[in-house]
């Protein structure tokens, strides 16, 4: 069933996992060894590289080829386009905040018309 | 396998799929029946549904109970956590384009250097 997913659809999936979005806050802070970035984390070195193939395969983070250890570097540009995406939905999520300040303030002008606030 | 994912999981998952991105992109526009929402694509009803099933579960949709065709409407609130997630890496993004823009400038210094670009 899986086809070759288009680069924003492989970028919000890669996104999709609790552990995978802690690895790239970890590799905000700097580069890191796959044993380093497997200590915080309950689970198994072979665990950790499935998720490391999955954000590599989304280009969020590299890999040196160099060193034993291949140490991984964030890199944050495939977010550009994801952001971007999202950004066109801004309106719409403040727009439903406004709405909820409106309809806050109705309530308060509401009970105010019934009474003071705090009676004795 | 699947446990119960975190929001912010399940908003990126839901955004992971180009249908589910169209569907969200034409409800932008106003609400829409499935009907209504199915016949751009080249997808059947059952398909479609199972795409509003995972919009609806992420709370990125609502659907009317009232009317026979359950019109559905953009629920845009969830995406506001999965941006600022995002934008925790901006100054990453953006770093990396400074530093591409730094590089093109070097090369075109290194070209000048050795000579007029444009021999004849």
């Amino acid at each position: 069933m899986m086809t070759q997913a288009d680069p924003l659809s492989t970028t919000f999936a890669a996104l999709a996992d609790p552990t995978r979005r802690a690895i790239l806050a970890r590799l905000a802070t700097g580069g890191a060894s796959v044993n380093e970035l497997a200590e915080p984390f309950e689970m198994s070195l072979p665990a950790v590289s499935k998720h490391l193939k999955v954000l590599e395969r989304a280009g969020l983070i590299t890999r040196s080829r160099e060193a034993q250890s291949r140490p991984c570097q964030l890199h944050a540009a495939p977010l550009k386009d994801a952001v971007s995406w999202i950004e066109h939905y801004r309106m719409f999520w403040e727009q439903s905040f406004d709405r909820l300040e409106i309809y806050l303030k109705e309530i308060e002008k509401e009970s105010s018309k019934h009474g003071p606030k705090h009676r004795r």
